[in-house]
This record gives C-alpha cells, structure tokens and sequence, in this order.
C-alpha cells in the first residue's frame, strides 16, 4: 500500500459482528470507559496539548440535552467502543468552555492530526453527513431510523434497509507521449478562487469500469484520448462521501480541447515545472497540498516513481 | 486495460453536457430515430435474430399508454439519442408478442450479449433501479423529480438535489506465503446453493482506502492477515449499482478463522485444482463463470499473470 493518505488510515476494529445486536451497541454507550467525539455542524473537536488531537470526551462529559441525534458507533479500540456524536449550539458552547478545546472545520482537521486520527475523523464526518441527509426512505418517503449503530437506516413503514453511500471519483495525472510533462486543469470553484492546477477529476457514472471513468473524464473535461491507465492508490475524501481513485494515465492525443462550462484552464505542464510547484517554488503554477492524493499522483508522476 | 469484462464496454456517449437542457432532452425522445431500449421488472427486451441482441424500438413502436416512468437518457450513438424506458406487464405482453422478441433476466442478457451491448444493459439496469427507489427526496421525505434524463433527482420542496449512487466492493484473491495456494471462500445464498467457491468480497465503508477495506474484509470473513494489495481490474455489476474493485493480496497468516454467519466454507485450494477448476475439470472445485471479474481474477493468479 502507498504510505496512508490523509484520511485513510483509521485504526477502530469497526465491529461489524458486534453492531448487529442494537442492545450490545446501547450498552455500551452507557459505560464510563466508552469515548465519544463530539461534532458541531459537522466540525470536530479538537485538543491542541501539546500537539492537535482528537476532543475524545467520556460520557459524564456531555450535556444530556445537548444531543442532535443518537450516537454513532465508530468501532473499538484499546479495549473501548468509541462513538461520534452531534451536538447542538449551546452543547457545543458549553464543551468549548468547560474543555479548552476548539470545534475545527474537517479538513484543517486532516491537516493537523497524526494520520490515524484524521482516519477517525474522516469516518466519522462521512457517516454524519449521511445520516443528516438521509432521515426519510427514499423508496416510501416515510421517516427512518439508525440501525447497527449508523451502519444502516430502516424503513418502519415498508421496511427497505438503506446503507451509507460512497461514492467513487476517479482522479488523473495524464502525461503525453514522450512522457515530459502532464495535464493538469483548473476547475471552477475552489482550485479557481486558489489559482491552483490540479490533477483532473470526476465522479463515476453507473455502469463503468475505473478505466472507462477515466477515457470519458478526460475526454469530457480536456478533449484528450487516454490509453494504458494504471491504479496508483485511494483516498477516502469526507467531503461528504467520496473514494477518490488515484489513476496514471498516457494520452494518445496531444490538442486540449476544455470543457469551458466546468473548467476555468487546462494545460500541459512540463516535468521541471511541476517539481518547482512541488516545492512551493513556481511562479506559475501551484498544486495542491499533501493533504490530497492530487499532490502524490503528481509527485510519483513528476520524480518517475 | 484488462480485456474488459462483461458489463463494462459501454459504447454509448454520455452526452453530459448536452443532457443539461430539459428542452433537448424532451425534443430528442420525438425525434423518428431515436432508440427506445424496454425493461419489464428490470428484465430486458433481447431478439436473437440470428444472434442476441438488444430489442431497441423506435418511438412508434411504443405503446403511448404503457410506460411506468419517464424515459431515461442512456447516451448518443451513430446519431442516434438511445433510452431506456419501463413497460407494464399489458405494453410487455404486447411487445414480445408484435416483435417476436423476449424479456430477459440482466445477467443472463450479460452472458449472451456481445460486450459494448452487455455494457448498455449494465447502465441501464442501474439507472432504472434506482429510479425505482429513489422516488422520495431522503432530506424532506417530499417526492422527486427526474432531471438530465436521469442522471439526477430533484426535490422541488427543499431543493436538494440526488445523484444516482454506484457502491464500490473489494473483491479479493489472496495468495498464501509461498504463492502456491489461494483463498476462495462460499458465501451464504447464491455461491452456497450453486456449490461454487469465489474471491471473497465485500462493500468499501464510509473513510476508507481501497487497501483498507481489502484488509478488513479478509480479516473479517477468514481472520487472514494481508499485505500488498494489488489492484486489478474492475467491473460495474449492476444487481443493483456495484463497482467491482478486483484486487490480488498476499496472506500474511495462514489459518483460517471464518466468519460462519456470512460464509459457509472458506478454503486454501491448490494451483493445480484451481486450473482444473478454470477448465470445469475438477470434482472438489467450481469458481465462477467469465461473466464475473472473480474468474479473472482467479484465472490471473493461476496463469501466474
């Protein structure tokens, strides 16, 4: 495996045998060694004594009214279950008060924490975004409830079992034939307001292979034929539910042809261009951070790794 | 890319930006040459004259009365705009009977139909399945809208907007420490019944890489440890929305510790009795067929590929 992502490398056993009996799962958040991660509006909570770490708090630590929705069991872990829990705005006040600590918004979180941590964290935002966005059946329109401690929502009225939703993204490094430089484009939006160029990028539509999701992104976003796509490595992304597939791929063709409608820019770059931006040392161009598996498929791309 | 796999060799153009426009959307499914392709309870209409093939229609050959859903856009080919689109049992009745031509279950369909066929199919059974069970808005429990000919819903009451879902799942061969032996396991339900053994496999949760949920799930469903993951292939598996991420890892440990409530018998099993197996020569082995990417796999480590 490539070294973890930012995000990817959560240590909780999930306990997908354990969760099945919704007893065990209530049991256990009532026990005084249980830890819980509180979120406000999808922020975490967040240490910093000495170094950034996760506002794990034990049950006696949270207001009893302050809850938004039951708690969602993340997994176990030296010898204790640990939840994520939503809190509303006066629990949250509260917390930040009596603990010291700050509600920080995710991805900063990523930034900071030591990697298994944000893997925590990425679980965690993923799951309580879901469960937000998904309190009515879709096949019934009918209320539902949380199940397997998050890992499930239940239709009571037609009885249709809903499952957390992730979505696969393919993301590209493209390099042309001669293998000198890569492609590398600008979206609208955040890359544009960053003035960042970043490897291309797209979610997966039904009924495609990976390899297929890349031809037809690349096409669509650039004009540009690929050929002899290889897997680099994934990135869980929780913003809010992506698995970003990191692909190489050779372009058979050479003239961009930009989707103007989602792209702000797209050009070749060269090979000594990129490690410059790879350093920070680029005048005219600027990719992303570590953070993101854009800036380790650009990397392996640009050192021929 | 590997030869592809059944289901994914869809030669249709998505035509994603020309789907933004209701208008053009609407206009295209009167238009004489437009292809309608009809599902009768997720069945799919197939001629076979001389050989399999999909059943399309052209619009007068539908009857106006016998729709249950709005048509969905597939894509663009040979300057046609193709659809699917649901029948009722009367209007499927109907069909077979003015046509001469038969509903067929997707899988079988994907067994006999050439490659770029069996890929329409593919994407076509996963969109109208989930139309089917994404008639309510899961944020406000309101009914939807299909928009962009099906590639997303609308709520017109809270404004949200859905994304058809396609769920990615690790499918796994494990190779022991000397590389002579390889993990298959038999699943409850389809495998069990038929008496056939496969890679094990299982869907990715929310946070995690694709490196992760291979280790999880082996460890899960036969407590082996693994360690480099190798990516594959992969293959859309439309029963109802799969991505299939097919994945080759070596076996850290050795005895087997099995899941008995998800699998009835996991085994190491020998080179020799798994190519026996490929040729359908083996009296203690079946593995599946070449409609699923299990087959390669398996067939991959075997050759030693």
């Amino acid at each position: 495996m490539y070294p973890p992502h930012t995000f990817a490398a959560n240590p909780l056993d999930r306990g997908e045998v354990e969760r099945r009996d919704e007893g065990w799962i209530a049991a256990q958040a009532q026990l005084p060694q249980s830890q819980f991660l509180p979120f406000s509006n999808l922020n975490v909570l967040l240490g910093d004594d000495p170094a950034p770490t996760l506002g794990w708090l034990s049950p006696d630590g949270i207001p009893s009214d302050g809850l938004t929705s039951t708690p969602t069991m993340l997994g176990m872990m030296d010898g204790a279950t640990h939840f994520a829990i939503e809190v509303n705005e006066d629990a949250a006040a509260f917390i930040e008060d009596w603990t010291d600590m700050r509600f920080v918004d995710c991805r900063a979180a990523g930034e900071s924490l030591p990697g298994p941590e944000g893997g925590i964290v990425a679980q965690a935002r993923a799951q309580l975004d879901w469960h937000r966005r998904h309190r009515f059946c879709s096949v019934c329109g009918q209320p539902t409830e949380k199940r397997r401690g998050g890992q499930m929502r239940f239709c009571p009225a037609c009885k249709a079992q809903h499952f957390p939703r992730t979505d696969p993204v393919v993301i590209v490094v493209v390099e042309d034939k001669e293998g000198d430089r890569c492609l590398l484009g600008q979206s609208r939006g955040r890359l544009q307001r960053m003035r960042m160029y970043s490897a291309l990028a797209g979610f997966m539509d039904q009924g495609e292979a990976i390899e297929e999701a890349v031809a037809r992104e690349i096409m669509e976003e650039a004009g540009i034929e690929v050929k002899n796509v290889r897997y680099h490595s994934s990135q869980p992304w929780p913003f809010p539910s992506s698995l970003m597939i990191g692909c190489i791929a050779e372009a058979a063709t050479t003239d961009i042809n930009m989707d103007a409608e989602e792209m702000t820019d797209v050009q070749w770059f060269t090979r000594s261009e990129v490690l410059l931006a790879l350093k920070g040392k680029s005048e005219r161009l600027t990719v992303p951070a570590p953070l993101a598996i854009a800036h380790h498929l650009i990397k392996s791309w640009a050192m021929g790794e």
